[in-house]
């Protein structure tokens, strides 16, 4: 594992810098393959270049070669821009050969959907793994080494001439958004790659494979990504929680929350994209910022780059002018406190303003903040204890740059700033951009640029904790659920979850009144019966739940009916008995679910039930294995969470028996894995605190 | 009224194209007073202009006067720019003059908030009463009539020298916003302005008066306004209504969302923001489109200038590129539908296409986006009756540009743009902004867009809908409230509420145990009994609520408890008797609630009660007056409407009751004015469809 990690990296290495590099569809058109050569030419490229096309003796003055067999050397990269039926057979040349990279540009694979071109991927898959050669696409636009100037790629020159080096790099499965749109955006915003990658289906390399790369390039600083499905959960939890303990942040751009987006991502690059709440909840246990557009995605990835951590989570705003104050407080305090200044900065301000503009915070300077005097004020705002950072919002000449840039490098607190001139200015604007003061153009943007620095610190603070499938700290007495499928019965599926040390309801099966009458004996009356049937739905609805039973007559009849009823009913297979449970004690309803998504594993559900969860949509995902930490969270994140806290007069819920319960069914889960499809503990309820939880009803379905 | 409205309308249209114009504090450094000066030379003014300034005989070439007095004509505008203590002397003098209009730059009135600069503000406002000259300010940076370039205002001339001509008015409360990022926002955008008018703290013509001219003139297409609060709710409504009638699109950034945006706002202008929430509803009653950012302001205003309604809520997606394609649908997804092409479309694009990229929706047509072909794509996706209109996602040359701006004249339907290279672009940007095609080069701004359009034509679709004060279809038999003040007794109150129509339970006051139970058998057994006292608060704790009581004898046991547990609060005070009502239906609890905000009036409030409302906020606000469609929409606007359409098997409930009794609620809260300052109906239970509804509790409260 290590050993093809290393292999893999050292692979990538290789891809980005190549020595030599063979162009298999080479042409003197600027098309994809005339613009690969082109590229390479026009760039800087030092190594050896080998156009390959069998109807040229040169192209672009370079000598043209017939085939890659033809080759002096084998090429350390091959970038291949033919038609998809010859794509195999090149690359079978290439492994002859002992070319190590294969860059697919040709599309038409797994993206048109069809069985054939599914197949004709999967193909490549198995070249790759085979041939030891290691490939990005097919279906791409190729690479990007910015800071070297190597560019084997088919984007367009004009692009590639407009692009800057810098800290963050950019990794994509859709290229033409790499090259086209986020290029032209760091661009607009001064913002520069060391990397560009695209990796399109993604036969063989993934975009996880390509971040984990970048993680450890000193040249890098954040990882900003553009994909519509993670193909391999457990290696993107693993890098993201490696790029976090390295403080290299990772922002993405996911797409494919709305169903349109599926079919859209189907039809792109055949990747069947996974239940989009699923996402925001891997993200959030990841420390992954997901971003809505290409401008946060570059705007929010640098100032992570450039910004240290709020010092505190407060606020203090200064601008130009009112209007703009009172817009940067109204979007900033959504995300932190915006808190008055300390007397000191308030006395500071006002001497300066004298009785103009407003020393309160927000800060309206007027035009103070085009003089000297700014210095002075932007020290008052930054060593003001009650503010964690600062935010600017005015637009000035160098001069006034050069103050903001001084006062952020001797503050060990983030200073951000909000442009509000044209972006097209270069006074002032181009000074900030090459400085390591982050700059927006939108307030809500900023806003969102603060709220992600929030979270993601956050994130870093909780490195290490240990995730549920570390710490079983009992061999667990686990029911042997080998050789079952569907859903289990109801007894079975309490015995499992008591087996995890979830808390049920005492219950046995009888199979006539007398076995029912004793069980009802040995755990008290009231009591309720259900039928024990794993197809059996809608039980109350036909009147097969009987509850509040207080006597033996009273039991008695009730069973009778049952049985009566379910004689007349022609669903009523599979019936393993009917079940004597004791009657829950009051307390909180709420519901504990598993769901098992094809892309990311189990997803563990946790809401108030009912209504709360169906129909208001109040609960809280994570993906499975989970922290402590992940736990409470999830707990606290539902808006009904006051209602556990004790709301109106009631008294509080027992919620460290909730979390354990949860903590425990992410456990079931992790530990039966595949196995598992759905969990479903409804209701669980939660008693008043130091009283426990109790699974009252549940149900668990099995893959075969 | 009209009359006074005409004369309004009249000096604004002076203001805007004034013959001469006076600026006391007219200097030679180019700060406020100099720049006015300046701005006015400098731009395309033909009147008169005289400075004001005992100090100078002349300035910057134009004679200089002393004072207003000695001018040789009375100024239809006078602009002031001198130390606040002396604004109210000249403008006396200019009153005596007989100028026309003031505009007012110089700041230091209510923004400081202390109790003398209000004072002085106030003084402006009695100016303007008393002498009929109409002021704009103080504390504004002046206007702009953009159209004719006539910049009275002292903004920065190279500001002013970017700005173009266009069918956008702009109104702002702040004038460094007005004359600062929104000038530069449209700028970068290509956008341009018939007028700019900033109104500062509004000591006379407010936000809505400008509006009102605006929407009158042939040269406005759209208003977009920057505000922190609207003086005249009432003014402000038949404005918006009239503009929503002439189709003059409002769109506003209204700030004070939050806390520290309301404390910036009273630094600022010196207005006491409002409820936001509040805010939220009257917009949605007028069609008013609230947006959060000036790019969103500028961008939807032109959106809805520049294109016809969807003529279905279906939207055809297009783009060069896959990536670009999925995001698209991803955002547009969440405002309308996605739906698949018709067989016609996608064979259309299949046969140019020819298996490369999707024909599907969003079409994938690669480079086909930058050829000829693109008009017969643009053609059969503006043809398709399967959508609505279209959204592209490309950048390309001029010829490309023409090609979608040829399309969109010949359709009916919308065409919108998400730009994809370099918002600095010349080539083929350049064309399309100045077309009737609109541009973003944001996907989240362009999905908003398309919001705010189904959401603007809807709010025209209603026009002309009476509202619930002009609706009082019988006379209706009210409770006499004069000379009342706080909160009602629970009879009094279930009498107001019944004058209205509004069904309450049977219940009359016993004073005595024989009494009570007289009532009881009129109105039938089981009661409840309750104390009737306006002061005495949560009596269910208290033990002063009893249910369910089935017979004399429990009747006659309850009401001697009450009693005994009366005597012994200290806090029974006004006590009106005990009250003796029927037990309620079993039905579904909801709140019906006003309440009354001192800038918006009355607030109606509807929710499910409970923790539905006060834990997770699931309720919906209206201004009053309504509409019988605000009402039908605001019942259907919070979550749990489920529960009330009938959730899981239960019946569905009596909706029809519901609204009209929020709808009487509306018309008591209209009718009693400003008497009334808080309605709770908690719980109404609404009964099965057709059973109606009943008020169980009620609390009134009136001002005095």
């Amino acid at each position: 594992m290590g050993e093809n990690r290393d292999s893999m990296l050292q692979s990538i290495d290789t891809m980005l810098h190549p020595g030599s590099i063979a162009i298999v569809g080479a042409s003197a058109k600027l098309q994809y393959g005339g613009r690969f050569l082109n590229n390479l030419l026009q760039t800087n490229y030092k190594g050896k270049i080998y156009p390959i096309n069998p109807r040229y003796e040169e192209l672009m003055g370079v000598r043209c070669y017939p085939s890659i067999s033809s080759l002096p050397e084998a090429p350390d990269l091959v970038a291949i821009i033919i038609p998809f039926e010859n794509v195999l057979s090149v690359l079978d040349e290439c492994g002859q050969k002992g070319a190590k990279i294969g860059v697919i540009i040709t599309g038409g694979f797994a993206e048109l959907g069809s069985e054939d071109r599914k197949a004709a991927q999967k193909a490549l898959s198995d070249f790759a793994q085979r041939s030891g050669m290691r490939l990005t696409g097919p279906n791409c636009l190729g690479i990007a080494n910015v800071k070297d100037g190597i560019w084997p790629c088919s984007a367009l020159l004009t692009d590639i001439k407009a692009a800057s080096i810098g800290d963050l790099a950019l990794v994509s499965q859709s290229g033409a958004t790499a090259f086209g749109p986020a290029l032209a955006k760091a661009l607009d915003r001064g913002l520069g790659f060391s990397y560009i990658i695209s990796t399109g289906n993604e036969a063989d390399l993934d975009t996880t494979d390509f971040m984990s790369y970048c993680i450890h390039r000193p040249e890098v600083k954040s990882i900003v990504a553009y994909f519509e499905s993670i193909r391999d959960v457990a290696k993107f939890r693993s890098v993201a929680e490696e790029a976090l303990r390295l403080g290299k942040p990772i922002v993405a751009l996911k797409i494919g929350r709305s169903l349109a987006g599926q079919k859209a991502a189907l039809s792109h690059t055949a990747s069947m994209t996974g239940s989009d709440e699923g996402y925001d909840a891997l993200f959030k246990q990841v420390g992954v910022i997901r971003v809505e557009d290409w401008d946060e995605l570059l705007e929010i990835g640098s100032f992570l780059v450039k910004t240290p951590p709020f010092t505190k989570e407060a606020v203090g705003i200064v601008a130009h002018s009112g209007g703009v104050a009172s817009i940067l407080a109204d979007k900033c305090d959504q995300v932190m406190a915006v808190p008055q200044p300390s007397n000191k900065t308030r006395q500071g301000l006002e001497n300066i303003l004298k009785g103009f503009g407003s020393s309160a915070n927000p800060a309206d300077i007027t035009w103070h903040a085009f003089e000297e005097e700014f210095t002075d004020i932007l020290n008052f705002m930054l060593g003001d204890d009650a503010f964690g950072g600062v935010v600017l919002g005015t637009a000035g000449a160098d001069s006034q740059a050069q103050r903001i840039i001084n006062a952020a490098a001797k503050s060990p607190k983030p200073l951000a700033m909000l442009w509000t001139k044209s972006e097209r200015e270069v006074d002032g604007l181009k000074l900030l951009q090459s400085s390591q003061v982050p700059v927006f153009f939108r307030v809500e943007n900023l806003a969102k640029a603060l709220k992600a620095s929030l979270f993601y610190h956050k994130a870093r603070a909780k490195l290490g904790q240990r995730v549920s499938s570390e710490i079983i700290a009992r061999p667990l007495p686990k029911v042997d659920v080998r050789g079952k499928a569907g859903p289990l019965g109801l007894l079975e599926g309490f015995e499992l979850l008591s087996s995890y040390g979830i808390n049920t309801l005492q219950a046995k099966l009888a199979h006539n009144p007398k076995e029912a009458k004793a069980i009802a004996d040995s755990i008290g009356y009231p009591v309720v019966l259900k039928v024990d049937s794993p197809t059996l739905r809608h039980q109350t609805d036909l009147g097969l739940v009987k509850v509040g039973l207080k006597s033996k007559a009273e039991l008695e009849k009730a069973f009778r009916e049952i049985k009566a009823k379910l004689k007349s009913l022609d669903s009523a297979k599979d019936v393993r008995g009917i079940l004597v449970r004791k009657m829950a004690k009051d307390g909180l309803e709420v519901i504990i679910g598993v769901k098992r998504d094809p892309q990311l594993g189990h997803l563990l559900l946790f809401g108030l039930g009912g209504i709360f969860t169906e129909v208001l949509k109040d609960f809280s995902l994570r993906v499975c294995p989970v922290t402590f930490t992940d736990i409470q969270e999830m707990v606290r994140e539902i808006k009904g969470f006051k209602l556990l806290e004790g709301f109106r007069g009631h008294p509080p819920a027992d919620v460290d028996a909730l979390e354990q319960a949860l903590f425990s069914t992410s456990q079931l889960a992790t530990s039966l894995g595949d196995k598992l499809a759905e969990v479903d503990i409804n209701p669980l309820i939660v008693s008043d605190k130091g009283q426990g939880v109790v699974a009252v009803d549940n149900l668990i379905v099995l893959n075969g």
